[in-house]
């Protein structure tokens, strides 16, 4: 860490990409070893100057995203696709958003709670405007983005847009860098009422300090503007892998799997990193990694935590295994006001069968995450139509607690109950919802039994209710174990009221079971 | 080698595992060599006495299969679910079969060409009888098989059972092993049509000549019995790797992946195996350990080649790949009366979308493989029917000249056109059916042109049938590229017909088009 440390000695330091890296990382360091009063000792000469640089900016206080909000966003279903000839029905364009717009209240997703319309990436003209003021596509939004706006709200809906906190957005379109101040300002003139802030093309060490420098503008305009922020997933180790590559001095693979596995090491001169397969190891690594989310959860109403997640059940799957993996670092930092954001629903585009698409409906409750559809309303199936209006599963979602649940059981390996998984999730009214998720694919329903400790639930008697299927509740005493069968690649989502507590709201049709 | 031939000299040693596994793979070099006219030297004493042992048998001509036969099994979706009480309406049993029956008449699949109804495992006692008959599970199936025949003949469908060319099948049943004469006599009584034989519990080694023998008393019977083999299934290498592991001296990799990156060395004593990064250890290892498909087409009537399907669109792309990366040693041997089977339709269940279902329809019609649904036709969702019944797609894999299709366009790195394949079949009217499958999963279709070298048709102008959409035929001229648009885990699928050849027949609605 010596020799490190005299490579880079200020924040603007011009040297190579090792340099900022390393600068980075001890100032990372030094950020949380104040935060969480760890006492890992950096022999350098800097920490007294270090200390200075932490952020001590005042919390977003927008009173926004109380509950995790929900929306439509563009990205996932739509893309980048501008060409309107070849593709009327899906270019980001006015047409989109307005058709989506009537869909939105006459489908009843408004009603539902899907409030926010939001466009993503390849809204802009690809150059800023004589006023350096952003300019939207001319042919794709020939009336400008204020019209969109007041599309939006006749509908009583709310307006959401997406920028990037680089140079460019990801897909190459002006980001806000250098122009943050006029690009608020101009989101407030336009009523938006949603930004996204990526984080494409930009050291990630700026983030730091430029996500929470923006919120604050956005909060300075008066005008209510839920902030989205990229930062973390910028910072994660899938990122830190790439960005390390670039810098010359690892890997082959992921941070977390090389460290997991013992052998990580710096392979160039530095010799910043470290090999063993001591516990400790993990610990460095996660503390010099881990985003600050103590400052994001401050300064962001939501922010995605890692990969964009894609049409398939796979990626699915892997966002929710980096939910599940990473939840002891990220859940505290979830609750009224801020969320972690594990990205879009895929409900009703065509990687994701019914079965599958309630097992995205369902976690996502469980995670207390955003609902933001993305997908063509206009051609929207039935069957996924239902799952996305479900009330009771949107009920668990918003829960005014705030209180972000957890991966609570998870077999991976062979044996009984291979590829099952429990997530539960404590309630406002002292119930709990818990989602049986089955990533087995072996034809038959799987049936299985679990135990209290098992699903993390109180042991007590509880009357269930079944959040997708419309079964009568059934009871669960203290001393039974809870059997289930779920589909394969499906889940089973219940609510658990306890029977016996006073203190405990009775489930509206307690009434009516045996 | 030498080493490896002194070990076992003779097919019934009763050496270790190894022996009879380097007995296996002498005795099939050598067949191999006999048939193929390769002239790679052993350098042994027993040639001589190997030859000998090369099959002579007889082909199977009981006249059935003269197209993929199409029908209904049970196992994918039921697999061996065998408490009735708990699961009515899945268990395997009567119930489920005459409930089949009635819902293939009713609903069309009869009409469509799906004519066997067949049990998969699951529906013997566990012992056989004090004459050592087969006995059906008494409770499950009270009447017998020769009812559930009556049954199913009743209604014009055709009677298809499985069983184990082992001591036990799969699930523990007992195997027709030492009582194969018995058992088909049997079979015949029970006026089976179709005997789907599989390969547990059993010397893979054996099956070279016991498949053969079994045919040959299903042959003899006098009735017309179709007989599907999984004999290769088990010689394949994904069960060489386990068997290979038993016997000590292999694999952390399986053996294709270990050959393909040249790391492919004995860990044992032996020295049997080697090691090298030329394509002459690949042929050797192709020789030594490919099934004898000139055999196993002679004598069955169809045959698994790979692993169990399963309820997955990552199962389904995994049998594609070993289907398109074996095609040359497999292809040719497909035709009329004898077939490779990659599996069951998974349509209708819960693993697949329904562009998810196109998929697998569309690549079972090229690769002319049979069509046996498994799934509950009484909840079987409309949308999964339509792909089911779709008399194009099916017209296709019925094709009259039986030439099995191939995967002639494949992207698997990335840049333009990344993960999509096309596979080309030709028809008997000089046509080709087309299929352009995408495994992408970016939320929006995929525009791409392809080549006619591409796409491995001959140059020249062609009237272009989509065979999922009604939608009007449009034209190709010889001197373009043909432009399709893909969706996410998707797939178009189209016949070519030619315009200019005088013996090439019309296509029906050639007229209509402008």
């Amino acid at each position: 860490m010596r020799e490190v440390v005299e490579i880079c000695v200020t924040r603007d330091c011009e040297g190579p990409p090792i340099a900022r890296e390393i600068w980075f990382i001890v100032t990372r360091f030094m950020q949380q070893k104040h935060e969480t009063g760890t006492t890992m000792s950096l022999r350098c000469g800097l920490l007294a100057a270090l200390m200075l640089l932490t952020s001590g900016a005042s919390a977003l206080d927008n009173g926004l995203a109380l509950t995790p909000p929900m929306g439509w966003l563009t990205w996932e279903r739509f893309r980048c696709i501008t060409d309107c000839e070849a593709y009327p029905d899906e270019c980001i364009s006015e047409n989109l958003i307005r058709r989506t717009a009537d869909l939105m209240v006459s489908e009843g997703y408004l009603e539902a709670g899907y409030e926010y319309l939001g466009i993503d990436d390849c809204w802009l003209e690809k150059k800023r405007g004589p006023d350096n003021r952003l300019v939207p596509d001319k042919k794709r939004f020939p009336n400008g983005m204020k019209a969109i706006a007041d599309y939006i709200h006749a509908r009583n809906l709310k307006f959401g847009l997406y920028e990037d906190f680089g140079n460019y957005t990801c897909a190459g379109y002006p980001g806000v860098l250098g122009y943050e101040q006029l690009d608020v300002t101009t989101f407030a003139e336009w009523e938006v009422d949603y930004i996204k802030l990526d984080g494409c093309n930009v050291d990630r060490y700026r983030m730091d300090e430029g996500y929470p420098d923006v919120g604050k503008m956005l909060n300075a305009t008066g005008r209510p503007i839920l902030y989205s922020c990229s930062w973390p997933a910028y910072q994660e180790d899938h990122m830190l892998r790439s960005h390390q590559r670039d810098a010359g001095f690892l890997l082959k693979d992921s941070i977390s799997d090389s460290v997991r596995e013992g052998r990580w090491r710096g392979s160039g001169s530095s010799e910043l990193l470290f090999t063993g397969q001591n516990t400790t190891a993990k610990a460095i690594t996660s503390l010099l990694y881990s985003p600050n989310y103590k400052s994001i959860a401050k300064h962001c109403n939501m922010w995605r935590n890692w990969n964009d997640i894609e049409d398939s059940w796979s990626s699915l799957l892997g966002v929710m295994d980096w939910f599940g993996n990473n939840q002891e670092r990220i859940a505290t930092f979830a609750g009224p006001g801020h969320w972690n954001d594990p990205d879009m629903l895929l409900i009703g585009n065509y990687g994701l069968t019914v079965d599958q698409a309630k097992v995205q409906m369902a976690v996502w409750a469980i995670l207390a995450a955003p609902l933001l559809i993305s997908a063509d309303l206009a051609t929207m199936r039935p069957e996924f139509k239902e799952i996305l209006l479900n009330h009771r599963v949107i009920a668990i979602n918003q829960d005014r607690l705030g209180k972000q649940g957890l991966r609570v059981f998870q077999k991976k390996d062979a044996g009984e109950r291979k590829g099952l998984e429990v997530w539960t999730r404590e309630l406002s009214d002292g119930s709990y919802a818990v989602a049986f998720v089955s990533r087995r694919d072996d034809g038959a329903g799987y049936a299985a039994k679990f135990t209290f400790e098992e699903m993390q639930l109180p042991s007590d008697d509880y009357l269930v209710e079944d959040l997708f299927d419309e079964v009568p509740e059934r009871k669960l005493n203290s001393d039974d174990e809870f059997p289930v069968r779920i589909n394969p690649s499906g889940v089973k989502f219940y609510k658990f009221y306890k029977l016996k507590q006073n203190d405990n709201k009775s489930p509206p049709q307690a009434d009516i079971v045996d």
